[in-house]
């Protein structure tokens, strides 16, 4: 039996514009490599975490929950112990906690000999992603486990659809170093919301959800719109609007919130695209006090995979 | 120059549980005969009506007001007459006026040699559609011209996306004869909805245009469901609930109003099970006073076409 593997765990966004709570895509030049390792000693040991200061007992660290919850399930011989490089910063609205709590669950399962489909991954992975975030979603741990873009169709029961992805589509992404917290980003939420608004944005899930399966980048581009969440949320980020303005000048098929802030995503079909796409998000960002990373990803259609 | 036209125009479905506002789909087995035929004097004439009484002056009658709305843009050198042979019961909520609306528009464009696409077709058939319903909408119109399953992206700048139909998917329908006001209907429409349900409604919508493309009838089932609209439209509709507990028992995929209503559409894979489905309808309704027809239709991925 392999008693070891070494993970890209990946980054990812989540909500995409019109698709609240329900779309998300994989990337992949950013992301947390895990090890995970059987021991005789029964039990979840995490023994490194590199990269931020995250706790150690298991039961307090999203990767060591989600882990414990398949553990206990499955029962079985042998015990895993978990070392985190992380890569991906807590709240920066990249999938962080998911990148963890998928990483862990994905590793013990290869090593059990593969006992368990990806949707039951997911399943013990919403374990640890609600100690994060406090409730139970998959909208990030998705795509990080199955690769491109995914549409969480229900939570429970827990069933969740592989979008195609097309060959060209490149996201670009700023996090800007600053802390949104959780409670003050759920408060903006409205609870209710206008039929007519509600209308545009299923229109534009349908129509992106075509788009990905026809390639169609125009279609992406008319569709990529949040009507609904961004109008409430922007708030919290500092030049959402100039960071949209300059990023849709630069040829951005659409721009957005990515998860829940702070982090700004943007799709462009092409890699020169996007890194003009990068170039505009910076230029905005470079002119004020506010620290800033940028990335450019082909968007990611394998998701979480062992390394070498 | 072809001088005359001899058309089916089908009977159509909008909103399609999830989908209201923005989905719809083509019948085949029932459906308006039009026939569109060019005269040296300018005009529009309608020149016959049978079946329903509805009046022939143009400017009020849907049919004439679509052809007066293309024939003004236009300005050809020739008029038109139209006969209408009407099958589809006006205010049975399955596109009677979207009909008539769209066979005058499309058989004058044959006659003229097809200068204009399906959108510009449509796009003028709303003229007429406004007359019936006060409202110039596109989801019973766009399956009418397209065929098939239609998504009405958005009706300014209108964008109609044709979404692929699963080989063997068939639609059953029963139209209790009962009168149901647009106003009371309208009325019943929340003007908020609570954003878990936005979100659920859109996450359906997405699920079933993924299944449409990957023909997948179990995802067809789970997506077929209206958390917004039906519960406040059912009531208006007797036995309702009735019916769809039968339909589903039945093995239907899912079962929701008709557009407005009162008509309730069933989907099935398969003509048997659709035969099925159509027995499970009319037991509900034998039982009742209320007149009914019923109706079992392949998906009609053709639209308004030229018959002899």
């Amino acid at each position: 039996m392999q008693k070891e593997i070494r993970l890209f765990s990946p980054a990812t966004v989540a909500n995409v514009a019109c698709g609240f709570d329900v779309l998300g895509f994989c990337l992949d030049t950013i992301g947390d490599e895990m090890v995970i390792r059987t021991t005789e000693a029964k039990g979840i040991k995490i023994t490194k975490i590199e990269g931020y200061d995250l706790p150690y007992e298991a039961e307090k660290n999203v990767a060591g929950v989600s882990a414990l919850a398949m553990y206990n399930a499955l029962d079985p011989d042998c015990g895993f112990e978990i070392e985190i490089y992380k890569n991906i910063k807590p709240g920066s609205g990249i999938g962080s906690s998911s990148a963890s709590a998928a990483g862990s669950v994905y590793g013990m399962n290869v090593l059990l000999g593969s006992p368990l489909d990806f949707t039951a991954l997911t399943n013990f992975a919403m374990k640890g992603e609600a100690l994060a975030s406090q409730c139970e979603h998959a909208d990030n741990l998705a795509p990080a486990i199955f690769g491109g873009f995914t549409l969480v169709k229900s939570a429970k029961p827990l069933k969740i659809l592989e979008l195609p992805t097309p060959d060209d589509l490149y996201a670009t992404l700023i996090h800007p170093q600053i802390e949104i917290k959780t409670s003050e980003s759920r408060a903006l939420l409205p609870k209710e919301i206008p039929l007519d608004h509600a209308i545009t944005q299923w229109a534009n899930v349908g129509s992106l959800v075509h788009a990905l399966h026809t390639s169609d980048y125009a279609l992406i581009k008319d569709a990529l719109h949040d009507v609904v969440i961004e109008p409430h949320r922007k708030q919290l980020i500092p030049h959402f609007d100039a960071v949209k303005t300059a990023v849709l000048k630069a040829s951005a098929l659409g721009c957005a919130i990515s998860g829940s802030g702070p982090s700004i995503f943007a799709l462009s079909k092409g890699e020169s695209t996007a890194k003009d796409v990068e170039n505009a998000m910076r230029n905005v960002y470079a002119n004020t006090a506010i620290d800033f990373e940028t990335y450019v990803s082909k968007i990611n259609t394998e998701g979480i995979k062992k390394i070498n």
